[in-house]
């Protein structure tokens, strides 16, 4: 037998740049490193303090069975489903419905939910760079075409204009992240706005409606008391996908959903259609115990505050080191630049220095690099020398 | 805007015949049905007893964070991946590697990425019928052809003839279910062996590997103390995907793998690509809590004696009331004659008398119906004069 084992698709997939380059990253330094007792890992956005109590409370509560069917299937529960749209009312002050919620393992499946029920392969999608770097997998699984827009490289902000340019008449499926993984940018009221005119009047050009998707795993992790705006509020047509990963985080416990608007006129449609889209996909729907737990975890999640003190302490003293590093509104990431413009070989510098970040080629935007805001004190105190001696090296030249 | 709401392959999917038999089947009597307390509910394949207790005890102790990485990001767990791979080497006597299992959020996901590992959109998979109802929604979603063989009808073997004339230079899998859902039967050494030449020289002849997906979800539960006998013991491209919530009789806690033999060449390429498709397709990783406990789960299983005394019970009263149905030799179904040829319409007289099975019809094998014996025993008691009755309206006309 000479044939290839591997699908097309699964060779495609493992070639998209964000995975190549996710490959080569940890199979570098971060290999030694990453498990090694006193590395100080600042890479990918996981705990490193003990769990909440209150979400172990929370699940261990619901672990004891209350009827014979507590572990039976569960598809999107009701109750889940309630917990879930009445804080999306909340939140959002829009009238959501539950049966609009559609509980999904996390952010991932909700993504890929979402484009799967609209968009159909050979279909375009934009998205904005730096973006998360499962973005472009997700996209190219679905058989869709990823067509990538930068970012406003002064403020992060969405570049308008830019996205205008990149739709065309197979344009299906804008992404949007806010609050912004790793620029930690929220998109402002206007900008939403601006957008929405822009997809409404781009649909009705093309004769066929362009669908925002909106990643709001972060629209709880704000700062300053700002108030997140989600951009459904200004386009009904807008998916928003949602996952618990962060805001409890626990990103290995999955679970999320995708919300329609209740001013969506098809939601009917693409709810039915999501009951065996599922399934196909992969019965893509939470375990019984995480959807029982459900108006438990509703009410909980990290220290916002305690956040937020983390970043004002790294902020300052990295400007005070010299690196330009703008104040994150939200999410827990900082994204520095690169003191040089080698970014790859900076980070490999931190790293010699037992510090592990990701450097911003990783997000196709070189020339910067992220800190995971979630490292305990211990980590980012005994940081700070590195990041202090790597900027010094480079002044010295 | 007039286009269409929904893409083309949700429309495609929610248009698969087992999924519009499905929901027209939950929303005739069985809905109304369902859900009342005295339903005698036989059709899921559902818990009607409490939970295991050492279920729940497995899932408690792992419950307590050992650590801060505890509830962190999870892809296939090395804990988890050691334990299901001493399980397989006991069942199967064949020394599949740890690294070779790759952890799923149980049997739908396992299937998907089976397919989309190997088989490209076009390419043909072909499996036997009466199917698993899922099988043809995971099919379609990866793009792939269904091509449906029936089952030999008088035992419900495998009929090799009809797979090697549905073989064609497109076919890329064939899936096959043993134990069967919703047969019973466990297919033979000599059958799996012939099957496994068929395949090697159907491949051969087209240039082109033909993988075998072996679903295996009953796998533990056999009676008479026969043997499991997997179809990769003797076709090394087999792709083994096994769900824990068969065994544990918890099909709403998502756990299971896709196992590869240590004697496929291709395994390395197969598992560093599901690296990449598994996050890809919607991060079908099973939940940081059920890695942990898998080395619990898997020691626990349901009563399978007790299964069995179930079977004999129901087997003979249906047989004593002139019911033709076969005994099962796994599983927890049984797939008796309808006493009348349109099943669906004696589905509907049980449903009348209060007992909810599934038609043969919705298993594209009419004249047949589907009981679940994970019903209790005050259920069967219960149902036994509702089966008498039924079968005894039809011989009196």
């Amino acid at each position: 037998m000479t044939d290839a084992p591997l699908s097309r698709r699964a060779e495609t997939i493992v070639a998209v740049a964000p995975f190549q380059r996710l490959s080569a990253f940890m199979n570098g330094p971060f290999r030694r490193l990453a498990n090694q007792p006193d590395a100080l890992d600042f890479t990918f956005g996981n705990p490193h303090e003990p769990p909440l109590p209150a979400y172990v409370d929370a699940l261990r509560e619901n672990l004891t069975p209350r009827d014979d069917q507590w572990f039976a299937y569960k598809w999107s529960e009701p109750e889940a489903q309630d917990a879930a749209a009445a804080s999306l009312r909340r939140w959002l002050d829009i009238p959501f419905a539950p049966e609009d919620i559609l509980m999904t393992t996390g952010g991932f499946s909700a993504i890929a939910l979402a484009l799967k029920l609209v968009a159909d392969p050979g279909d375009e999608a934009i998205f904005n760079l730096p973006p998360w770097f499962a973005y472009e997998g997700i996209v190219v699984e679905a058989g869709l075409v990823p067509v990538k827009v930068r970012l406003d490289p002064a403020a992060f902000d969405l570049d308008l204009d830019a996205i205008a340019a990149a739709i065309t008449p197979r344009t299906r499926v804008v992404i949007v992240n806010t609050p912004n993984n790793p620029t930690g940018r929220i998109y402002p009221e206007a900008t939403l706005r601006a957008l929405a005119q822009l997809l409404d009047g781009a649909s009705a050009r093309h004769g066929r409606r362009i669908y925002l998707l909106s990643d709001e795993a972060y629209n709880r992790i704000v700062f300053d008391g700002a108030r997140f705006q989600s951009p459904i509020a200004y386009y009904p047509p807008t998916l928003l996908a949602y996952s618990y990963g962060k805001t409890l985080l626990a990103p290995g416990q999955r679970v999320g959903y995708l919300a329609l608007s209740p001013d969506l006129p098809e939601r009917a449609a693409l709810r039915d259609a999501a009951f065996f889209l599922q399934p196909s996909i992969g019965f893509i729907y939470p375990n019984a115990l995480l959807q029982h737990a459900l108006a438990r975890l509703e009410k909980l999640s990290i220290d916002i505050a305690d956040l937020q003190r983390k970043r004002d302490w790294m902020v300052g003293a990295l400007r005070d080191m010299g690196y330009r590093v703008r104040s994150p509104e939200g999410t827990f990431y900082l994204f520095p630049e690169s003191p040089i413009p080698d970014d790859r070989a900076f980070v490999d510098r931190l790293a010699e220095r037992g510090v592990l970040v990701m450097p911003g080629w990783l997000f196709e935007t070189p020339g910067h690099f992220r800190i995971c805001l979630t490292a305990n004190d211990a980590m980012i105190e005994r940081s700070l020398p590195a990041f202090a001696a790597a900027i010094e090296e480079v002044r010295r030249g």
